[in-house]
């Protein structure tokens, strides 16, 4: 707020902290930016808008935080009145002020006696609150060029931005108000008064006698409202004359929002909202009582026309090769960014944990034909093939459980022949079978995968992550048993000897193990205990998890600058896993550290790094294995493309587009090449795939304030994958260094990422609704529109095939889980009989995204939240509409009852 | 929405899912409840009101959630002409829907040809939502009596509501809209309208031709959001004739708030806000440019009459006896409640808590002079008898930090004389100063002490809490060094021996302490160290506190229903304290526990239970220790009293008056005793005796739906303190029941009471702000009227006052740690020539309560967060004028424009 003060005969503008002086005039003064893309509304003295509304905290000294503007009705009426009365000059070709008052003058709007009154009003020196130090001020910018701020705040403005200022005052000389609205013909910059290097286009001068500033300041802002509204600021553009504004005006006063008086505390600064509304919801929704007729159902579920069923051989493949091709050069440049460091370090941890934990795994489900140094080298080979020319870099191939199971399954059979010959030819059928089904467009299939199979499916894996995590947690409970009798006091009657019963050795010299090979006893009340191990790994374990979990949620903390808690937040899991390794380091007990092989050799000594194809193996079982080899089949295609198809959601915007047929493809080759190998087998693993997009996810920086920055698509490149697996693979020679890391702080993560992907899950949240009293869940759109009791009976029947894989998945029945996975969707098509189509659209089809895609030009995904995020109602994506921009026609279309 | 079907010849309401068939009629019911008290609005089929909106989701089949109602402009004005040319009947006799419309037709408003039709329509059947199992739903309530929902639902409904219906519908037979709005001359149960037992005073009709539905239904909610406001429906109770009710209208028209239609998304519901805005500010805030013109200087701080100076011999205490006597009865009724039981288990955990720990400290430092087993005796003695008969009997005494340092003091400076002898002259002079004080009314200067004196003294005790508990902690790591080097491998190689030098004792078979006691040297590599306990007691602290802090703040989410997560929270410090020490049962090691004495006798046996005053000491000492009393006696009284006022905070809204003098004559005699018996002296404890008050805190369980409960105030009475300390007596025969609790689960509770008492100071508040970015900082009040580097000044000032105690409170310089509380009182006058009255007004005399006080009709101080809760911005209370009720001319203020 700017006084203009009567010093002896001197005036200038000053501020004022408080209430107006009686014996000074005031200017409120209000400056707009106006951009044909988007609009920018700001006010240098009492409030700008750049779409919201921020206001000059006088006290404060600083602007507040952006917010919906609200108005009263009355101030728009008034605005209405001044623009109906007031002098409206569009196209003026009036450089400056008193030139512009001098159009007034000819117009016969003011006398000429007052022209100079005017002028030297409005003219007067702006002093700006840059005499003192302002956060965010723009009066600084202006002075000052080489203000850090200039630029912060410049950014948010596009380059194209034009400015309107509104101009608002009591004077002593007028004894009626005087209005003008004024369109310059070219915006141009008017000295003086904007502080802003953007030029003005609309000037909105509103001088009038004492006594009614407050009124006059609530038209001000009504202005300025109107200026950023989408539709009037069109409007103020083409309007030829006074009742085109005066219908703008009343259309917008057509779609406004009321809120009772009593029911809300107008000193509540309302949030911007997470999304821009639509026009065609404006009035719709507002009323909504009949809710239901208003919404549309859910757009059907659909897929790209990368699983279209071409009919012709390979004619998928051909498909995804000249699909993929354009995109060789991009694959690799845009890989050089800053994020793409911490997603490599991410994304190498999780799959460095996972190669451990399986070849850990493997090693006893193979009886060591298959172990860590066999699990890192396959990792890295079928990694770096995939990312390299897979159809979808961004899938990160792994172990799986699934795959390990059969593992188990194949080496128990194989109790009679070579276990590694037996397996090499189920791989050879195998892969066969994958290349037929690359062939003949198999894979189009999935697309009758609704969110139930792959919820169903996705959640499976997770719960496999926790569970494992879980288990080797209390599993170093058994390994390292606590001595729960232990007295301090009586330290010295616990020991544990070596009792000889061959002389020659010293035996009080041996280890436990030494002691246990040479034939020796041991006896002793400490000898099965291990001190201080399982707690300490128990204190790892769940520090490194719940530092990961905080660290993630860090982001949407208020505290520090938003780029250092992105950085945090980004870098979450890799500063847990570095805190907890300086603990372990720092207390020194002998935790379980990572084993990374040192020598590259296979891991069982009587075996070669090739595996012969015949010799061991009766020849019937050459042809024989093509039997399980359709089990292996059918679980790595339904692995593979479920995981891909979560991967390729739209709500990820990716922009190259997807290969399933050669994806498939590749998975096939590599598994021969594997087999031959005796690597394990690689597919694709959902939930280190879903955490590598994530942390490639990029944003928009310049918004509005108050604006969300808007998700504009993940980085889509090759590199990222590539450097993981090489890392991968280097890692055998980077055993120094891991092997500091405690193993309880591996599963710490494994529990995290298992945990963070069932946080995006639907089906996650549907069970979530069993706990929550009707009046306390959240707003998603299926609860508007399908009974409750459906919505529990859906998540039962999705919560009964779960228990029914799990249960299969743990006994011997596994061999048939794959076919299980395929039960699912037969479980689905049985529900149409159960649900009605219009409950299943709601809960089953909603795949997000293709009602975003439809209308990309006014919000970006912002509002979708990623998988990994914990806030994750992606179905209210359907409320959104197309947006309220085209068309505008000017007709006047005033309702019936307002004139 | 019900749909009056035609079935052949037969018409029956009948619900329908979507959009309206075209052969079909359409009747929108809606149902209004009004009470002088509180407006309720509540619609049976569509939308329902009671104070805040309420949609029937069709599709969920449930209630929404209350939600403010957004209307549409449009349906305001066409609302206005509804009333302009439709029929009004005010006091109408009539008391059946045929004698309304018959009404109507004498009136001329219909024609009598459709007489009998408009009667039909209404009279026809309602078919509600009840058919189907619907969440809440009340209809069912109105069908079934025995349904639980209805007590639950009625609950929220005041005795004298009274009901306003407003049907709408579409009919073929009429080709204009006819509209009624009636007022009953007595609120009468309408036959088959209401399915609530509430009889109905007002009734909207609007039957209109097809095709208008939804601009009907949009004026029937209009019309039901005029009728939930506080200002309209006392116009609609008291209007004359048509014009008032239109006057009305454009009184509520002046007062709506606009949202602009491209910045807000209307299918978001908006909340309803937490607090109920005031008739004054939604004029002038909705605008609120000059924010600072418009809202008031905070209240001066203000005290209550206790602390008045009445220059008489004991007058104080005398008001203060007689404003309590009154009391004496319902001090003692008003404890019998449930919420007491967990009162008192929680305090009593903390006391016993404090009681050990004090008792433990203390007998390290008077060299077990005093010791748990008096540490026990003195809280229940001291404790009971101020429950009894003090001032403010939620305040609960404990040994304090400062009087434990000062008792160290005094131990260290009697090297020469008698300790005991010395401490009760010390007592006895202090208690003889004290009753000085209290004679003298000494107790009004605290009402000089401001915010800033007492959020830094409260900040010490709990920097002095959080700092204990860590302390022991790290110090159990400490007394349980873990053996770093340990290799499991090595186990044989492990032991720990007595090594004897005196023949004729079974050397192995001694214990560690028995081994030294005889003489013996340990030798071994495992001696010094204790295996897992170290661990387990971290895991046992750390876990005791973060179960705390989770079940706490568990009273916020969404699961289960209100009732249960109350529970929960109010029982977060049990049920942790039950789940660590069963996780420690269960591990079964050998932790630190809880040591309770169990004989009745002094810790040191060569002290009797009384002290004698002579005979030890030289004769001077008897005049001499006045001095150090002098210390004890400003200590005393500032710990004291700012606790007190802590306690009597008006946030609190206690009724019962406090009694600052009285609470002193108390603490004062009870010194006297304590010293003649030997037990350590008592002072209010500031964190316990906040934790009390909040456990007792009563809310309003009757409210609105969407409204806030209010808080009521707290359960003032005296029997949950006695119950406490006694219990606390009785402990020294708890022992067999005690000794299960770990210790370190007791350092936890420790760290949360500490933690959890910062969380309420605004001082806290603003040290976080130096952490965040302006944009992100919460909406404090102070921050739009104070310039924040102002802000920052401020708190930095308290900071370096906040270090300079803590560095005193460690050094020698402890003895006049009291003296230095008094400085803060000076820093704080000295910060006058610093800041500026209007800077201080906003961030230090900022008094919660006072405003709230004012206009305690509108608003409980449900708003004001406890002191214990996690959201604290107690400062938001100064944004509330006084509410619009008061008063109401019915004189049409019309805005000029508007006409």
């Amino acid at each position: 707020m700017d006084t203009l003060q009567h010093d002896g005969d001197d005036m200038e503008w000053k501020e004022s902290h408080f209430p107006v002086c009686s014996l000074c005039l005031t200017l409120f003064s209000v400056c707009v930016l106006l951009s044909i893309s988007l609009s920018l509304f700001l006010s240098l003295l009492l409030s700008r808008w750049v779409k919201f509304e921020e206001k000059v905290e006088e006290g404060g000294e600083r602007w507040s935080k952006p917010h919906v503007s609200t108005l009263t009705l009355h101030s728009l009426f008034e605005l209405r009145t001044c623009i109906q009365t007031g002098s409206v000059l569009l196209d003026l070709e009036g450089y400056s002020l008193p030139e512009i008052v001098g159009e007034c003058v000819a117009d016969g709007l003011i006398g000429p006696e007052l022209r100079e009154k005017v002028s030297f009003v409005l003219l007067r020196k702006h002093r700006h609150q840059h005499k003192k130090p302002m956060h965010r001020s723009l009066a600084d910018m202006g002075k000052s060029n080489n203000c850090p701020l200039k630029n912060k705040f410049m950014k948010k403005i596009p380059r194209d931005a034009e400015a309107s200022n509104v101009l608002i005052g009591e004077v002593d000389f007028l004894d009626k108000p005087f209005v003008a609205f004024v369109r310059l013909a070219q915006a141009t910059t008017l000295g003086g008064l904007t502080e802003v290097p953007v030029p003005t286009r609309f000037l909105f001068v509103l001088l009038g006698p004492h006594g009614k500033g407050k009124s006059y300041n609530e038209i001000g802002r009504a202005i300025a409202t109107l200026m950023v509204d989408d539709l009037f600021s069109d409007v103020a553009y083409k309007a030829r004359d006074r009742d085109d504004l005066i219908a703008g005006i009343d259309e917008f006063l057509d779609e406004v929002i009321v809120l009772p008086p009593g029911e809300w505390d107008p000193k509540i600064r309302i949030e911007p909202p997470k999304k821009v509304p639509s026009l065609g919801q404006v009035n719709g929704a507002v009323g909504g009582a009949g809710g239901g007729e208003d919404e549309e159902m859910p757009a059907p579920h659909e897929l790209g026309e990368e699983l279209q069923f071409t009919g012709r051989f390979c004619g998928g493949l051909w498909l995804d090769i000249k699909r993929k091709v354009p995109w060789i050069l991009s694959d690799f440049s845009q890989g050089f960014h800053i994020q793409s460091i911490s997603a490599v370090l991410f994304i190498y941890l999780g799959c460095i944990t996972n190669a451990i934990t399986f070849g850990g795994l493997l090693g006893d489900a193979t009886d060591n034909y298959q172990g860590v140094m066999e699990s890192f080298l396959g990792t890295a080979l079928a990694g770096t093939v995939f990312c390299l020319l897979g159809g979808q870099p961004l899938i990160i191939l792994s172990s799986t459980g699934p795959i390990l199971i059969f593992e188990k399954l194949q080496k128990s059979s194989s109790r009679d022949g070579d276990y590694m010959e037996l397996r090499l030819w189920i791989g050879l059928h195998s892969c066969l079978q994958c290349l037929i089904l690359v062939a003949t467009d198999a894979s189009y299939i999935i697309k009758y995968i609704t969110r139930f199979t792959e919820e169903g499916f996705s959640s499976l894996i997770s719960f496999i992550f926790i569970s494992d995590a879980i288990k080797k947690m209390v599993g170093s409970f058994k390994y390292y048993p606590i001595n729960r009798g232990f007295k301090p006091d009586y330290v010295t009657s616990y020991k544990c000897e070596c009792i000889y019963n061959i002389t020659g050795l010293d035996w009080s010299q041996l280890s436990k193990k030494e002691c246990v090979k040479y034939g020796g006893a041991l006896l002793g009340n400490t000898c099965k205990y291990v001190p201080d191990l399982a707690l300490m790994s128990f204190i790892l374990f769940f520090g490194t998890y719940s530092m990961t979990v905080s660290l993630k949620k860090f982001k949407t903390s208020r505290y520090f600058p938003t780029m250092l808690r992105k950085l945090i937040s980004d870098f979450s899991i890799f500063m847990s896993i570095m805190t907890f390794v300086g603990l372990d380091m720092l207390v020194g007990l002998d935790t379980p550290k990572l084993i990374v092989p040192t020598e590259f050799k296979p891991t069982r000594p009587d075996r070669g790094w090739l595996v012969m194809p015949f010799g061991k193996n009766p020849w019937w079982v050459y042809v024989a294995s093509a039997v399980p080899a359709l089990l292996v089949t059918i679980l790595i295609f339904m692995d593979q493309q479920i995981s891909a198809v979560i991967v390729n959601r739209k709500e990820n915007k990716l922009k190259k587009g997807c290969g399933y047929h050669l994806d498939l493809f590749w998975v096939g080759i590599l598994m021969a090449v594997c087999s031959f190998l005796g690597l394990p087998w690689y597919v694709a693993a959902t939930v280190i795939s879903i955490a590598h997009i994530d942390s490639l996810k990029m944003e928009s920086e310049s918004s509005a304030p108050g604006e969300q920055p808007q998700f504009l698509g993940v980085r889509e490149q090759r590199l990222t994958g590539i450097l993981v697996f090489v890392l991968n693979g280097v890692s055998i020679f980077l055993a120094p260094v891991l092997q500091y890391i405690p193993m309880p702080v591996l599963y710490g993560v494994f529990l995290y990422m298992g945990v963070a992907s069932l946080a995006g899950i639907q089906f996650w949240e549907r069970i979530k609704l069993y706990l929550m009293p009707a009046k306390h869940q959240p707003d998603f759109s299926f609860l508007r529109h399908v009974p409750l009791r459906r919505v529990h009976l859906f998540t039962l029947v999705q919560i009964i095939c779960l228990a029914v894989l799990w249960i299969l998945k743990s006994t011997v029945a596994a061999i048939i889980f794959p076919v299980m996975i395929l039960g699912l969707m037969v479980v689905r098509k049985m529900m149409d009989l159960i649900f009605s189509q219009h409950d299943l659209a709601w809960l089953d089809d909603i795949l997000l995204c293709e009602r975003v895609r439809s209308c990309p030009h006014i919000f970006g995904a912002s509002s979708l939240t990623p998988l990994l995020s914990h806030s994750p109602d992606g179905s209210s994506c359907t409320l959104i509409g197309c947006p309220r921009f085209p068309p505008l026609s000017l007709s006047p279309r005033l309702p019936s009852l307002l004139q």
